[in-house]
């Protein structure tokens, strides 16, 4: 078994009790790696907590991966020739966030998750250009040719913005949300066509578009053409939806998913959208996010952001319990694939996975340059771009659009350009109010998060 | 003096009684020309009223111009060895027209004109594609190297099929929108500056975007920028409004205009809407096109289709008292300049000015191929489009979606796909209904079309 | 394990004993597939021939794979309905090779193939398009959705041909010139850092280019970067040169390499060549081609035609004794990789592999559309590019020079243009005559090859 | 008549007894401008001289343009605020001209002129990169909205610097060469069609290439086209030439041009060389410039830097004369369009004229941001190219070379990439030296040029 020893990665958002733990995690179960993770955060103390947390995974006898943690005070330190950088942060605090999804329903306007497009998308993204402007220019100053993956939300807009700072920046953005429709699916093949044993995994796609807007417009398992059969499933299952399993079905659950969403839109256009449906409806005009009535008839929930505080809350005692020794850290397979990305990275293996990068022609109809997920080839040292085509011109419509926004938010962002910031803003397909209605909207949200918006 | 004296034009929608009269004035008042005009109409009774008319003016002593005018029965007759085709054609009746127009308002959506975008505009180009399909390929039989000057709305999409059928054609679409606000800045100077004696033709600009939704980023009279008078002059009267001459104030009139949604849009996004408020307000959101009080309040009218039957009327009867002799033909510039662009394309003169035709750079951030309206000079058998550089994000995201839906609607009609056509009325900007209520809309007004829809 | 029993193959060249034959001994020895196998020749008792070969092979009780083989005598017969299309054909005879070859000796210009470039490549492209333009258009009217496999030179000649004519068609072109660089790299690992039973198959590369001018410029072995180790190696073998086994020392071997160009190149412009040094010394100036003494010190030879004359008499010969039973057909694994592709298309594995497609992006500096030589993905239905980058602009000049050739030859071929052609002729990087001798070889060259340039 | 008074203008390369006098003279004829030149020359002295050259010229009470002159010792004295740069320099001293034109031709390369490409091109570029790097950013931080006029050659590469290092930049290039051609045609049409009085000036052109590079596919006079009767011209004169005046006839005249390449290529490639035979044929392979020789067949001449020497002797000495009394300064219109140009630019008329700027698409298959050749409309403030088209494949297989050398040679010079240099030195037209002759010659020219190679 070849192995690596010495591996530097850097944690912007280091204080993370979610991206982080996960990453802890599968660290801890990797024999082929081990080195040390910086951590930084500007919640310093979190930094701290994880620091100390990691440090008692590492004194675990049965963990066969080894890895220090050291909390950093500064993007220097944090940074200096680090092999990997990986950034999950949460730009601004859930204060901010609140705004970004509650305030635009006073006026009508209601968003699942608010934090890629619609108003919220939308000024989430202009507190966190600056913030990646700063990355960027830090990554580039201190080390230049680590291999940086982002997590952190709206994923096209904090790539964007790297790429546009640092051209020669070696980033990618990774996201879990193809998981579940692979998940479907295997649950498809089992139930629709008798197959045993199939798993989420075993699913091959073709998907473009951008991230939480991504098209399938292939689908196998092995030999098997998954597409006939979703299109039966997919009619089967309009009305009453269909759950992967019962929290998918439960009200309550902010993150419930019956992908009528999904099925309704691909009986109209022909291609599957890849994400669950509290993604995709925020991308089309509010057909599926009229009112919360209509939310809940199909199917889906709206995220509130006091959901969000609570877990975040019982994740902060978790936490002190670890470090007190109260708990014990779970260290279980996160699910997530960035540690296999890395791997591959590093010549031990190869994969072949989604993932959001610039456009090199890999969709053949967006913008040279625009980040946009597809498949990728990971190997030593590279992750290279599959071609998946062109997107269906019916579809293309609203995905262009989105990237010309993504594109505009993120100059303005770069530049502080209000007047700009705010066309983004109307050009929304959310955007439904007159616009004097929404120059209204726009001042109350970015009065709101005024404190991230200095120079603007 | 130059002369030619045996050109041949073919004039298809020959029994026009606008813009075939206005070219009939012109060619008798130029004494450079003469040869013979073939008009071809599927009202063939309209092409032999012309006919006579036409060579009723040849037989005036006082005309210079003197040109022969033949009814044609069939595209081949009329295009056999033309030098010039001339197209400007209804698509459909007034009953389809008063469909496209009128029927939306009972879902809330009001159209100024109908002709262009809206869903009258999008249900308009459904008809017309398949006859500009069959123009194409008669053009391509018989008069592969005819110079073709469209005036036909929607512009955009009937050039657009002109060039997808037959990629060598020698197309470009004339239009005389810009006509207006060219006066309006002539009486700017003269009121503002102080200047006499400027006319609309003595205003320089530089213009880019689609047919009837072009902007102005530069304006010049002789030495003098326009643009910062404009500035002061679109503040001062943004609210009062800024007519040409009584006409334009009078709330009667269908097509008044007081500059208030141009004056609008200058202040808010930085360059000047080309064409009349009619127009614009068409391609934006329903900001301006609210209801029948916010239309009045922005100084503008909805066209009546009722008010185009009776012009209808009002001009046959002129046309059967012209023939019995009862009247006289007037003989008037029309101040159209088509006439002024064949004889540019003859070597007679030369001549730069607005047109449509596809984009070979000439809008830098336009997709290459769509049909866009800038700057182009006229020379000896050639049109040149003119650079006119990129138009500025903010606007852009609207032109490019409109670009987009120009191009999907002309595939649409040329493959006869109505699921791309109802992609295309969804994305339209005046479309803020449910998609099941559009989907309704759209059956409606495609019942109502029929006719003109055979093979979709 | 998953089997596919009646698969349709057509093979055009059906009468080969070189590439067709490794295929039947590949089907032979592959347990999942069976099926029928049509083959179609210009030389029909050459079909007949290899008809009766494959069925001897069929029939011996040892074979997994079995195959019934036929002959037909049309591209109709041949085509309808088949799964893949595999095409390996000469075109014209080893007659007109003679004259491609060996004419422009007369001049002083020596090729080592003559196949692909110089002037012997441009000659025997002019007579290949039309082949194709045939081929082509029989594909889309008796097989459109079929895969279709091409191994016949020019290779980039042909597949443009194709994807002109057929711009749907499922074409790739497939080479094997890069094993040889494989297995020095695997050599040199084991040489020159001790690391043992390497094989080529485990040497993964980043390559770009055109077919037989492919270039290098990232290897990896595992964990292990190998270019810092083929920089010393390239230095230190440079003189002396470096032949993977005794023929490749042989002087009198037509098709010896000791990479010293491969070396030399690699040593000036910084990446490595990855065909054999025949093949790439053609597409440079006549560095290394200036007569046969240099050819000689560059440690490579002239393939003599008469050589593959003999080459040819002696398979017809074994194929008459394996018909009628003096000998046995050999079946070995062929070493190609055509077999594998077949399979991952039909989703029984997947592949990475260098193919030869349209560029749609994966090498981000050669024009969209030329057919480039990069990794591909092979799934279940699809051959995608992985995105490879942009090749370093001194060796760019040099590369896109014959893209352009390779376009224009073929828009010459199809057009049947004589000076189209010619203009490549003169622009070809071997072609140092003045212009004048240029026409006279040109014409002499034609007209060795008029036979098969009808309508030019 | 409207007059502009404060004009300022920056004029780089201040000293020049060339273009700075003939600039003197058309200002001084020019009754509607007046103002400043201020004049910067590394050449202190040479600025100096042209200083009171220029302020003799104002103080003779005939002329009507009145300007003050002012030598300015840095370049932020002289481009602090001004209007206009004219930028019109020698890129080193005859001396590194004399290594660039004769040094090949020790081995057997003879360049006509050696200041564009060709070894001596090349070279010369590598020393002018970095000035006009310097050049570059003085004016974007003293004069960012100047509009910037360039004589200097390489015309392309000087431009594509200026572009590299600040794209913002409002410069075009201005040559003359078309002159002739016009003249020329003008004389042919005298001469063949019996056409009276004539002017070059009344020649339309469409034309599209690279700077001394540059093709004619359309000319017209009136309604004349003048490519039938080219065509005729051309075969007559193939063989005996066509000389506008007896200078053009005198062998010992360095500029002498018989039209016989411009025929020759007419005949061969169907369109019209646009530039003299001199700089044609360098951008050739050595059809034309073998050998001394072959260049006196074709009716040209190899200009000897022993000439120029001796021109230049003669200048200081005529300008000791003037600024001494002996000798008036002539002031004759140059024929320049230089001040047309600036009037045009003010708004006091408009032009159509060819011009050297970055290519929009006005030349459709060269690429985007090239510095082409090809029509521009002048009006105030603007200079927008007008489409040209394409160029024929069997043409722009040169031209395209040629481009991507100019391109390499800026990143060269801009980079200070000596292999990259290298590389462009080999793929040069003229270039038939084997690698190894190439590289001595290379190194050759260097070591002569050293002094202005400093960091490479």
């Amino acid at each position: 078994m070849q192995t690596i020893n010495n591996l530097r990665i850097a944690y912007i958002g280091g204080g993370s009790m979610n991206w982080a733990w996960n990453l802890m995690s599968d660290l801890a179960l990797e024999p082929m790696l081990s080195g040390v993770v910086r951590l930084y955060d500007i919640n310093h103390g979190a930094a701290l907590a994880n620091e100390k947390i990691g440090n008692l995974i590492k004194d675990n006898p049965e963990v066969c991966g080894k890895w220090t943690y050291e909390a950093k005070a500064s993007l220097k330190e944090t940074l200096s020739d680090v092999d990997f950088v990986v950034i999950s942060i949460l730009p601004g605090t859930f204060d901010e966030m609140e705004s970004d999804v509650h305030v635009p329903e006073k006026y009508g306007i209601y968003q699942s998750v608010g934090d890629t497009v619609g108003p919220g998308g939308i000024v989430r993204s202009m507190r966190t250009v600056p913030m990646y402007v700063e990355i960027a220019n830090a990554i580039r100053e201190y080390c230049p040719s680590a291999w940086v993956i982002n997590y952190t939300n709206p994923m096209s807009v904090c790539m964007t913005t790297l790429y546009s700072v640092f051209p020669e920046i070696k980033a990618f953005g990774c996201c879990h949300e193809l998981f579940h429709i692979k998940k479907v699916m295997a649950k498809m093949l089992m139930l629709e066509a008798g197959v045993k044993d199939v798993k989420g995994s075993d699913i091959s796609l073709n998907v473009f578009g951008l991230n939480h807007f991504v098209w399938i417009d292939q689908a196998f398992y092995n030999t098997t053409d998954l597409m006939p059969i979703f299109n039966l499933f997919a009619q089967k299952y309009a009305e009453s939806g269909f759950a992967l399993d019962d929290s998918d079905k439960d009200e309550t659950n902010s993150f419930r998913n019956n992908n009528k969403v999904c099925f309704d839109l691909y009986n109209r256009f022909g291609l599957i959208p890849a994400q669950g449906d509290r993604h995709t409806a925020e991308f089309m005009p509010p057909w599926y996010l009229e009112s919360p009535e209509i939310v809940k008839k199909w199917g889906f929930s709206l995220t509130k952001v006091s959901d969000r505080k609570a877990m975040r809350v019982a994740r902060l005692e978790e936490s002190a319990n670890i470090i007190s020794g109260k708990e014990k850290f779970k260290i279980d397979p996160s699910g997530e694939e960035g540690l296999e990305q890395i791997k591959a990275l590093l010549g031990l293996s190869s994969l072949i996975t989604n993932v959001n990068i610039p456009n090199h022609g890999q969709v053949a109809n967006l913008p040279i340059g625009a980040i946009v997920e597809t498949n990728a080839v990971f190997s030593k040292d590279s992750v290279r771009p599959v071609f998946a085509g062109s997107i269906p011109p019916a579809i293309n419509a609203m995905v262009s659009k989105h990237a010309q926004n993504q594109k505009n938010i993120v100059d303005a962002g770069i530049k502080k350009d209000l007047a700009l910031a705010f066309s983004v803003f109307l050009n929304d397909s959310l955007m439904t109010l007159h616009i004097d209605k929404a120059e209204q909207l726009f001042r109350e949200m970015i009065e709101n998060t005024k404190g991230y918006l200095q120079g603007w």
